[in-house]
């Protein structure tokens, strides 16, 4: 399959979290077109209910339909945790989700069968993941840690330091203890703590990151397609909220690429 | 002035802070009805713009307003900071927000005229503590300290503990350096953290709580009332996501006061 000509792959997210995959696909599928969407009015979805997570997916869903993009990715684990099935069920473009290519990773990569998976409390509370790796593999073992101060620590700036290390070590300590040999970011701001995160791991712990995975099947879904740009790579920013802060912030999870986003009344 | 016969009190917040608002009114005018709206769809606000607190807080309190309350307490330090004047142009009835309160209180405490204060970024950016302090005398000293791990901390259960204490230093030892003598904890959900915060900064330091200072105004703008119950209390609680998670919370919050909050569709 591919897109249909000159349709622009869109993302949306409740913020920034979700510039990790575009990043990824940027690099990896440069000659596509982009439309991203960050909620950043109501943001954060990981501490929302999965009724109101199903709403606002609905919604941000809808304003890239009405944009007219060819495929949507779920670029937020929580929307994906929660939602993922609901949009899969009413749009008439394929949908990629971040649970799907992150299971399909891990799989691949464990050998004790133990595996680690770091969310927000909705993506926890979901236990999608949890389902989706036994659904292939029931006798695995799923340790799954809610981590709810990841995503205050990367939306403050702080990515490294003291207080990060002492959140990383509260929140892996048990699944380092269990042995997992495979940990999975549920969530698209994590990546930011990957150096404090894989430092307390270790090297026999493989991190899985959505954004590589993702970028990977939705290349897949494109089919064969230039890797190299055939025409100035066109990408649009949209948000619900300020946007200084967000171009701002853009800036570190794009890795420098200068952001104009522009600010949509509302979604609803 | 007095409420007409029979109105009760609206608070509204992004979502918990604001109890400790409602919990500190019980206790001091037994006697009122009350309705609190926390927005927790929305939560928080205090990384928003003001743009988008000035219309999030339009709508919380068109919500009470619907509800004929007599009163609007406006307790969430963000919503005060951003909409105050706004709500005080456009609602009938009389609004009282967290801020002058806190600066009054705070005025009555210093010594050496030196005032921390400390609140959400949206706060500290509003600035608005800064100039309702130094409108009542100019050469007092300010420094406002965004603390955007506070809410994080509290809305995770972290009340206490190491952890807590390194981001306590973090954002306060400027504060303590400067040689404060008065702080004001500008967001309603920092009153959880007082034990840590009080401990750090040392007896010398005397810690503003909004909730206090609100309810001597309330109390101020009620006249003589029953400070003994009249009539059974009534309290009624409204949420626009989840209950469940709220109603827990809240015990926390109000002092193991249980509570059976209703969830409301939307505000828009």
């Amino acid at each position: 399959m591919s897109l249909s000509s000159g349709k622009a792959i869109g993302l949306f997210d409740s913020g920034l979290g979700g510039l990790t995959v575009l990043r990824e696909l940027h690099r990896t599928l440069p000659s596509q077109s982009y439309a991203y969407l960050g909620d950043n009015a109501r943001f954060p979805y990981g501490t929302k209910s999965a009724e109101t997570i199903i709403r606002y997916s609905r919604e941000c869903a809808g304003f890239l339909m009405k944009r007219e993009v060819g495929l949507i990715v779920v670029a937020c684990n929580t929307a994906s945790a929660n939602a993922l099935s609901t949009l899969e069920a009413e749009l008439s473009v394929p949908v990629i989700g971040t649970v799907g290519p992150a299971v399909h990773e891990a799989l691949e990569t464990t050998r004790s069968g133990k595996i680690g998976v770091l969310g927000t409390n909705a993506t926890v509370a979901s236990k999608v993941y949890d389902e989706a790796l036994k659904e292939q593999d029931a006798a695995l073992t799923v340790i799954s840690q809610a981590c709810p101060l990841f995503v205050p620590l990367v939306e403050a700036g702080m990515l490294d330091g003291e207080i990060v290390d002492k959140v990383v070590e509260l929140y892996l300590a048990p699944l380092k203890e269990q042995g997992v040999d495979t940990v999975i970011l549920g969530c698209t701001h994590y990546p930011l703590l990957i150096k404090p995160i894989a430092r307390f791991l270790g090297d026999g712990v493989t991190v899985v990151e959505c954004s590589k995975a993702i970028a990977r099947d939705v290349g897949k879904i494109l089919g064969p397609v230039a890797t190299t740009p055939a025409k100035p790579l066109s990408t649009e920013y949209f948000v619900t909220d300020e946007v200084g802060q967000f171009n701002q912030l853009a800036a570190i999870f794009l890795g420098d690429r200068a952001v104009q986003a522009v600010r949509i009344e509302s979604l609803y």
